[in-house]
């Protein structure tokens, strides 16, 4: 499938490494200017699996991005499968042709060191941080809310014919190391005493026994993780949390796609909009005296409804105008059949809104239960107050994983989360 | 994935080439015993897409199976990929383990030549043969309902990691052209007015009009043709129609498993299901004076009921006993929880029997619209009489497309058969 022309040629990059390596590429040594020793090399990877080093030349600048073969964050003790570098390469260049500007621009790959050479995006900051920080970003909702429906929409079966996805599903069903990690940190860890969780303690500790306990939420978790792994409607970022997205201001940017597989729709929207609503309630968390955080909060639910709102019309626009494999007008050729079409379209997004809710709700629990935890919470300093925020974002996200029925509208779900923040 | 050795070593076998071949195998030369020149041979494809010979020995026989490089139904202007040889081999070892005596034995795959060499059933017949001809075999709905139990339990998420089913995902998402085959002719060719359908004419013209410009119907079989392509549940067998099924007194072979792919486990269901309900609706066409055949189409529909009944069953069975991969004892460790697992469990095989009951209607339709008929209303001469059995299966699979709602239990179902066939 992509096999590496020397398999050992990989070894971890370092300061002196980048350079010799960028020299080589043509393109990239003509968009830096100058010489190898005229460029600045920083390495400023604080994500959990990788190197990314930042390089600026006289012209212009670049961001290197190699994949380690351990979990940054665990040290050697926990490998970790290089070839989701190859997967995140493999997404880029799946949904570049339909999201524009949505993505970085990618100068090259290279198979052996599982290394990508990309734009420098500058001077965006991580989605996560500007939120926290209590920035507003206008645009994010419908530049997120857009980006999904188009990546999902041209990679579904409602716009290509069978051939072109099934050659997708069979690459993508390679990155088994990284949807292994999902399955476990997402659908199974957090309901255990595993040694890789953590909460905030003692305050969560009878919350976090009770939902341990919950049979019919584990159940809930239980489909949705099925879900996951069977319901391959589209090719997926499989992360997209607001630690994937780059900011600035007028521009959203999706990074980090190494967790790409074949899967459903609301899981890439359940990710986003989950950890919106993560933020949504950690923002009490981060009042001062001079600032509620009530308007910040306000803004980030009201990012998370268009979102969803931006999506849905996005995403119905091109079923409409691409839709060919949809519904064929060689099959619906009468005028009347017109309004029956759309009222199964919207039956299908009611599906996908709902699966969005069920995801989202999982990849809250996890991020207060489990391994990995979101800075939304962990920056609120005393305990006490952030075991308060995280209380009601678990209590919610178990009402939409009990109580589905509650939460059919969009508004609802807003209303709900404002109430309870 | 599956590089022939010698691309251009495949030839199509004659009553020539088949000894010579054979004799190259020793084990299957042995099994045979004799010489070459003691051999018989016979070919007997009937099919759309094979060479088969059948190969006596003096100790032994064996069936020789080629795949032909078009459809041979239509002859050579209609071509079609040879690779299905090797997916139908790849289903047989992915299901060997489980399924016991229930598929032929495999002696030998020549990758080069597309061709298998396996088990001679005798005296088996096609069973759709058997049930056109009034024949009883007690135990086919039992063998068969265990038989997708155990091949689709053992390949799906409930039973394996999700390692070993990606494995398997990305090998048969290979099966494009058959894939693409089942997408044409079961949810899209039967509502149009393409040249490769023929239905009896022209009693049936006007009910035909009528389907093909039936809006709700055309989205039901939408759904479902996405379902198909999306819901990864387990490894299908992908035709499992009865004419894929051969019986002889007290035993059950699948074979012809060359449209393998990862699918809903209701599609291999709704294929044999909606095939035992055809030829319910068929007996009143080959009743005679002396046989009414009412006492058939009873026990052909006692069968269809206890088919869905005996998969049921096992399937719990095996999940209950096998199913790390569900609800794993590690996350439902209370004894409480068993109860709540159990409905869970419940509620999924619902989800699975409405999938049965959509595809078999699917099934049903395309059998008398479109390219492929099947011999259980062919062999009824007379054309009124074929035509109106034909309109009571036609109206019945509109009913289960159309109201599934109708039909939530088994006996409502067959009920419901009874009283229109």
């Amino acid at each position: 499938m992509h096999e590496p022309s020397a398999a050992n040629r990989y070894r971890t990059l370092d300061l002196a490494a980048v350079p010799a390596l960028l020299a080589g590429l043509g393109a990239v040594r003509e968009r830096l200017g100058g010489r190898p020793a005229d460029w600045r090399i920083r390495e400023v990877g604080d994500g959990n699996l990788n190197l990314v080093f930042l390089v600026d030349g006289p012209s212009g600048s670049v961001c290197v991005k190699q994949a380690l073969p351990y979990v940054r964050a665990a040290g050697p003790s926990w490998p970790m499968s290089l070839e989701r570098a190859f997967f995140e390469n493999a997404y880029y260049q799946a949904v570049g042709p339909y999201v524009g500007r949505r993505i970085p621009a990618i100068y090259h790959y290279d198979p052996d060191l599982y290394c990508t050479i990309m734009e420098r995006l500058s001077p965006h900051i991580i989605l996560r941080q500007g939120l926290i920080a209590g920035n507003v970003y206008p645009d994010l909702a419908e530049h997120m809310g857009e980006y999904v429906a188009r990546a999902c929409f041209f990679t579904s079966d409602l716009s290509q014919g069978c051939e072109r996805k099934m050659s997708g599903v069979a690459l993508f069903a390679g990155n088994q190391a990284l949807t292994r990690i999902s399955i476990d940190l997402i659908f199974s860890d957090p309901y255990l005493a595993s040694e890789r969780n953590r909460h905030t303690s003692p305050h969560l500790d009878a919350l976090v026994h009770e939902l341990r306990r919950d049979a019919d939420l584990k159940i809930a978790v239980a489909r949705f993780g099925r879900k996951f792994l069977t319901q391959a409607e589209a090719l997926l970022h499989g992360d997209l949390h607001s630690g994937s997205v780059m900011v600035a201001d007028g521009d959203t940017r999706v990074i980090d796609p190494e967790f790409a597989l074949y899967g459903p729709i609301g899981f890439d929207l359940g990710a986003f909009f989950g950890n919106l609503l993560l933020n949504a309630y950690a923002q009490p968390g981060h009042a001062t005296a001079a600032d509620d955080r009530r308007s910040q909060q306000a803004w980030v639910l009201g990012q998370a409804r268009r979102f969803w709102l931006t999506f849905r019309a996005r995403f119905l626009d091109l079923w409409r105008e691409h839709g060919a494999e949809g519904y064929p007008g060689t099959l619906f050729a009468e005028a009347a059949d017109q309004a029956r079409i759309e009222a199964a379209r919207e039956d299908y997004l009611r599906g996908v809104f709902a699966d969005m809710l069920g995801f989202a709700a999982c990849k809250m629990i996890r991020r207060i239960l489990g391994f990995a935890h979101v800075l939304d919470f962990d920056a609120i300093e005393d305990a006490a107050r952030r075991a308060d925020c995280e209380a009601h974002a678990l209590e919610f996200a178990r009402r939409l994983l009990k109580d589905p029925g509650e939460f059919a509208s969009i508004d609802a779900v807003i209303d709900a989360v404002s109430r309870t923040a």
